[in-house]
């Protein structure tokens, strides 16, 4: 019988799923295992600078290609540093595996002081306790007649749960050996739908949007997590109703398809969209994320009696329960299940171009401070930067400043996805998951090449990263790793405004705690031995050196990775982060003394 | 009645009981509360480039001043980011106060779904329980009337237990007012010694070392944890017997003093140390860490029938436990009653000049391979920079070659400290705890300054930092802080050897999962803003070069942050690293293979 180790067996099963590179640290207790890697045809290591870092780029990579980040790492410093990159997945239902190199069965069983573990009578399992709550499954290997189908069960439930899974692999028994014939068998990842339940929510759902008058669908970002773009992308079309979207759910559906209506975050949206979306008598939600950073702090103008809600594993139809589904194959048979001759009930609303509407708060007349003319701001940046988004692009922002500004700007093309953290809301957080989505951009542009696909020769996808100095800091190492790897080319935007500016709006805005480290961005590509970073690297102070940066053809078509300096003053923010920070109580005037409004 | 804010009482306190420097970084549901820190004269906050980075700084802190060291994060991402450095503080037993600014007491009752969280219906305490495994206590303070007394517990708990406590202080609550005059009465964080208990295993242990022959003392790591150095060096100085030190207790008795015999890590010692410690019928242990990094893999010549152990909580002689015990009490009760007459049974053993052992690992003529004369090599370098050393300083490997090298290296001078975390190993630890020492440092001559103490003018201790170019990668931002908090200055040695070596001498030296993103470190400083950066960075490629920069008035008596690259071969390691791994049945074949050895 031809036998493989466990490690050789765990690597091919992840490899069959469609992942095409293993990210982490190294570290003595998964070293042995890593060997196995380079013996899987078409799976690559990729190194990370850290182990949260890892985490993030994982994280990234599921979000954008649609199966699950792998990150590995070692027993206790290395799995405990990965843990909030992991429980950011949990929360945000990305599919990630995290494979933790774990001591030795027999020191596991002597409960040996091993370095690495934690007290003085150490149960080598206490790390594993920690991140329970962050997982939705684990394979504590530590029988090799067992552990194939344990390895298959977890991958299996990553995909289905869209959520991380851990795998303990100690390391004696990476080398122990298993049929090579369990690799014949694929993997099964389908969901096991329940026909009657889902045909019983389709007809529900259909009976409810015919005798509605004027319905709406609203699309959120679970739909994307849990790979349903396609579908609800089909769903869309056949239903010819209005679309909106949250701002996490941005891009999902075509923001310039015309049935598309505006983006909102609750009542905070693009005038008249939040009034239009009042009048639909009922909303068809899809995928919802209901946290206070994607419905206005839950002010948005959907109910449970006036909606159908698309969960990732029920549907609510104004209230009423309709238990397991799965949210891709029900969006699915939704489409098959709508009658050929469905007419919309409801007209797509026009809504009024925002220099129409001098109320508004992102109407010029209301700038909240006058700044010159040359000075680049946020009512201004984040228009120029849409024009500049080509389809296939991949638009990440990180938590501040940015993921104000790039949700409420409408993309002007298609097939954009834009890849967002706004629950979590992890800083730092941007930086390695541009990594991930650059790894698997190239990763989808080669399989198009294998597979001869009809686009196989058009120019792969970018990855655009906004983020600010604040963030950046935390994890700017993971730069090094983009450069150093040579595939990844991501445009990297830094809003460098001197500190933490989203903080500085919600409290203390000139005590010294939201100040950070500043850096000198032209010494960033030389650190990291970036081989042409004199001409990688442009500072724009002014919308003059911004607008000739994204005239630069190799920024626009990068063959290396990009930085793009972007100076702005440390009190200018979105329209949208100062309208929801000036409603609450007593603020403004606070906000006048500290500068923000003239 | 006067009274103060709750978050006002808590910093108070904390400053009450030494601490002078509050590190983390700002979140919004910590930021209200930071603003009482500029409250409490004589504190300060030093943000964090990260949250990990600012445990491991709290970690060094705690290590070298001897009070706990406190980070403050956010709800969920940035208190989970903190948790393998505070696992690290829990394992090594070193005192760490995480305060976490948590969701308001409304949005935890009615679990909503806040930014940071983490579930479809989020317990707020979710990472509350996740850390719950890597602290002794915590205060998850809701009622302002029993939380002074909450705070006060765990402050106490952090003191007498030596590892970490946790508070968790909802934004809200900070708010509320408490009594000022709470404040007057001091935090008693004085251990509550048992007298009957303790006199009862001071009894046995004067008992047991008058029987004995040939009795030994043995000095550990967590001698230093529990703050009793002073203590542990009047004993040894009373009972005039041979003093050995494991690895990680290094240089708490000082080596320079006549009566210590060597440093060992199990048989892995200097030329006759483990030899001479094999013929004590009676070892006196103080302040057990027996793990496998610390005992050359358990391989000390110290059986529990031949021994005195004498733990943080406990005593065990010859196996016979006698509890309710605290070290530092402990030990300074056993100074004063060990009888005026005591006499030494044992001579101080005279060990063999390495140069006279051409057996030993060490010794020249077993070079593992021949290098260029002028090629910077681990049997050379540390003892060249041990000749560096002066009174005063702190010593900080990080876990990988560095950790071995230097200590086996006898240090000349006394009032050393070394400052390891050899048994939770967690890579890139050194470079925040680095600075966490250099605050330390500033506060301690600081205060001798206040007090008027005789030896206030004297130049305060400098930081070494030896960090490999692999860990370094890790946390390579905090010498921003160190740079932009201007107090800082420690001296960084970066050995620049390519990549993980200690990883690769254990396995796959040559697999590329062991290279890493190398930088170029004259862009290190320059980057960080660093005032002087041509002149605080030196590249040392020949020993030569080395010496130079050892010379450098600059270097010796620094005003700023200093680096030095020393640049290293990737096969090159210190002599104990090679034979523990030399050692492993069948490893030496492939050493030689892979180029270690020759």
């Amino acid at each position: 019988m031809s036998t493989i180790t466990l490690g050789r067996y765990l690597w091919e099963r992840i490899h069959q799923v469609g992942v095409d590179t293993i990210l982490g640290v190294p570290g003595d207790f998964n070293l042995d295992f890593l060997d196995y890697i380079y013996e899987v045809q078409g799976l690559r290591w990729v190194g990370n600078a850290n182990e949260l870092n890892a985490a993030y780029a994982a994280d990234g990579y599921g979000r954008v290609k649609g199966v699950p980040g792998v990150v590995v790492t070692t027993h206790g410093v290395g799995e405990l540093s990965a843990l909030n990159g992991v429980a950011g997945a949990h929360s945000e239902q990305v599919k990630v595996i995290h494979v933790v190199g774990q001591t030795t069965r027999q020191m596991q069983k002597q409960r040996m002081l091993i370095h690495h573990a934690i007290s003085n009578d150490p149960d080598h399992s206490v790390y594993s306790k920690m991140s329970k709550l962050a997982r939705v499954a684990e394979a504590e290997l530590e029988d090799v007649s067992t552990a194939p189908a344990e390895i298959d069960r977890v991958i299996r439930e990553c995909f289905i749960q869209s959520r991380p899974v851990y795998i303990f692999l100690p390391l004696d028994l990476s080398h122990e050996h298993v049929p090579a014939s369990l690799l014949d068998k694929p993997l099964d990842i389908s969901y096991p739908v329940d026909t009657a339940a889902q045909d019983s929510a389709i007809s529900a759902i259909i009976s409810a949007l015919s005798s509605a008058t004027n319905p709406a669908v609203f699309v959120d970002a679970l739909t994307q997590r849990h790979n349903a773009v396609s579908e609800a992308r089909a769903l869309v079309e056949k239903l010819k109703l209005p679309v909106y979207a949250s701002n996490m759910g941005k891009a999902i559906v075509d923001e310039s398809n015309p049935l598309y209506v505006g983006t909102m975050n609750g009542k905070f949206a693009a005038p008249g969209a939040y009034e239009a979306l009042q009048k639909a008598d009922l909303t068809l939600l899809l995928g919802d994320l209901p946290c206070d950073t994607n419905t206005g702090a839950f002010s948005r103008p959907i109910t449970p009696a006036n909606s159908i809600v698309v969960n990732p594993f029920d549907v609510k139809i104004k209230g009423k329960d309709y238990p397991n589904t799965y949210l891709k194959p029900l969006l699915a048979a939704l489409v098959e299940a709508l009658p050929g001759d469905w007419k919309p009930q409801a007209g797509i609303p026009q809504l009024p171009r925002l220099e129409d509407c001098p109320e508004h708060p992102a109407h010029p007349a209301n700038a909240y401070r006058k700044w010159p003319a040359q000075q680049i701001t946020h009512d201004w940046v984040w228009a120029r930067v849409a024009a500049f988004l080509r389809p296939g692009d991949v638009v990440i922002p990180d938590t501040g400043t940015s993921t104000f500004g790039l949700s409420d700007v409408p993309f002007p093309v298609g097939n954009v996805r834009f890849v967002s953290q706004a629950y979590y809301g992890s800083i730092g957080w941007s930086v390695p998951a541009a990594l991930g989505s650059e790894l698997a951009l190239e990763e989808i542009a080669a399989a198009k090449k294998r597979q001869g696909r009809p686009d196989a020769h058009a120019a792969r996808g970018r990855t655009l990263l906004f983020v600010g100095d604040g963030s950046l800091g935390l994890t700017v190492q993971e730069i090094g790793t983009m450069v150093q790897q040579k595939g990844p080319r991501p445009i990297i935007f830094i809003l460098n405004n001197k500190g933490y500016t989203i903080e500085r709006i919600i409290h203390g805005a000139h005590y010294s705690y939201n100040d950070i480290n500043n850096l000198s961005y032209q010494h960033l590509l030389p650190l990291f031995q970036h081989p042409s970073p004199a001409t990688c690297y442009r500072r724009c102070a002014s919308k003059q050196e911004l607008d000739a940066a994204l005239a630069d053809p190799e920024l626009a078509d990068p063959s290396l990775v990009q930085v793009v300096e972007i100076v702005m003053d440390k009190l200018d923010v979105p329209w949208r982060l100062m309208e929801i920070i000036k409603s609450r109580e007593g603020k403004e005037q606070g906000l006048r003394a500290e500068g923000f409004l003239e």
